[in-house]
């Protein structure tokens, strides 16, 4: 079977992970793919479910993303925001007039009784996607970020305090009744190649692995289970990474990364700008670059990440 | 006392009860003035909770209302309706951008406990409204319409089917369990004066008076109590009150709404343009132009309203 053939699962979060899932998207049939994502981020915010990296994820395999910001939709408008301000509201969380709307239908839906699931399938539907885009579960979990200025909500530490708090603990709320779904374990018993983003191993990742069941039907699959660095030269491409590794008591590298993942890989994709990286711990590795700039950074990457693993028979 | 010191107040539906409701603003102090709305309209609409006759009331309040339609907000956009429509939906209720902020803030209030009357005292105060708008009740009620196309709920019947559909009968479901709150039953027990707005008596009107304890905490008020007819010359200055007398078998006339509030009420306004009522059934009545285009037309006919009442003791 050509690698192009294969089916391939990528975990992944928000912007990092939304960037390797549209090289794949560019090199695979879209059956072929199944991004399952974090849903740890998830919140209420005035009366509507917020899901950033799904939709993030949506809008980025859409090619409707703010490229800029690697989030939101592209010709956005504010108007709701503003009015909301007029009527005395903080607003701190970004909602743009279209990105509302993507709410509000998973709202409605929510409210009709809808899993997650078929929610998001609904969605990629409407924006034409043809890739499997899967919560993580269909339970609602919540990470908190235990910090020095207390327990905050995920959003509240990352968007309203803009990652600034000290990060002591993570916990993921709810993740005890956070069951796999159906389509997260045939995904899963059906793949060739496992694919870990270049998201945040603590804040994206984690929520996925801690699923009940998840890391099981992970690891009960004899198949190459590679992981993509997020660190390059010891720091984030995006986002908090390198701080919360300080913070938590991490060297920040893509070792330490490496290792975070060591049980469940098989092989680990540090940044060719890492020269002196060590490969000590017995997982396969190959060098390339990570930084994905180009929507043609992002299918090189991918083909790069699956030809090596084919090559290697990293299972 | 002054006529315009007396404590008013009057149970309205939409956009005719907005009318008048604007005319006593006018010549009210605002602590003077309850505003007693109907909720039976109330409805989720792509998970928003959307309450059309108290935003109606609050945009017209604040003079942000779209004067052409009589609901709605004046510049509005719809963007994020747009959006919907792209997404595959069919989105038969007008959701203006800014109008929905109005809704987003509601539906988080709500989800975070907060009782209606609290939200739309919030709501009031964001848009700068000093008078006291409150809803008929806390509880949700939901005007259902038995039609000869099946029971729908009010808003498909009065928006998606544009009140076509032949009505047999209503009833305002959740009713049983809605009761008068703390704040009506504080306004009704210190009002002076008591109006009916000329709205439609059974979509509108009917409601109200249905809340457990509402008609009894009227009637135990020896005070002036006053409808103003929605029917001119046979018909409906707005919206379906004629059509639906025919169908539920009145003769379409002042006369009719002046005896379907016979026991209620110690004055009736009839329109100066209905020459030949019958004022037989007992009730005081008086004849005034009461249709409002301006917004001296709406003061006005208030001021007259007020101003019988006073000269006529009509308790």
């Amino acid at each position: 079977v050509a690698v192009t053939e294969k089916n391939i699962v990528v975990l992944v979060g928000g912007v990092g992970g939304a960037k390797l899932a549209l090289g794949l998207q560019q090199i695979l049939k879209p059956e072929n793919l199944t991004i399952v994502v974090n849903t740890g981020d998830d919140f209420w915010h005035y009366g509507l479910r917020v899901c950033p990296d799904i939709d993030t994820v949506l809008y980025t395999l859409s090619g409707r993303v703010n490229k800029e910001n690697g989030w939101g939709l592209v010709n956005e408008s504010t108007t709701t925001l503003q009015a909301l301000r007029d009527l005395g509201e903080e607003t701190w969380f970004l909602l743009g007039d279209k990105d509302i709307a993507t709410h509000m239908l998973r709202s409605e839906m929510l409210r009709r009784g809808y899993r997650l699931t078929a929610i998001v399938a609904r969605l990629a539907r409407g924006m034409g996607i043809g890739a499997n885009i899967v919560p993580m579960t269909d339970a609602p979990v919540a990470t908190m970020v235990n910090t020095d200025i207390g327990e905050l909500e995920f959003q509240e530490y990352f968007v309203k305090h803009r990652w600034q708090p000290i990060v002591k603990s993570l916990r993921y709320q709810g993740i005890e009744d956070a069951q796999l779904s159906l389509e997260v374990k045939e995904a899963l018993a059906k793949a060739d190649v496992l694919l870990i983003a270049p998201s945040n191993p603590w804040l994206s990742i984690a929520p996925i692995l801690a699923v009940v069941g998840m890391k099981e039907a992970i690891l009960a699959r004899d198949i190459p289970r590679v992981a993509v660095t997020p660190i390059v030269e010891g720091k984030a491409i995006k986002g908090p990474a390198a701080k919360l590794m300080n913070e938590l008591g991490y060297e920040v590298s893509g070792e330490s990364v490496a290792a975070f993942y060591e049980d469940l890989i098989t092989g680990f994709v540090y940044d060719v700008r890492d020269k002196d990286i060590n490969k000590s711990n017995g997982t396969k590795s190959i060098a390339l670059d990570t930084i994905m700039l180009s929507d043609d950074d992002k299918a090189r990457l991918a083909q790069q990440i699956l030809t090596w693993i084919d090559e290697k028979e990293l299972a």
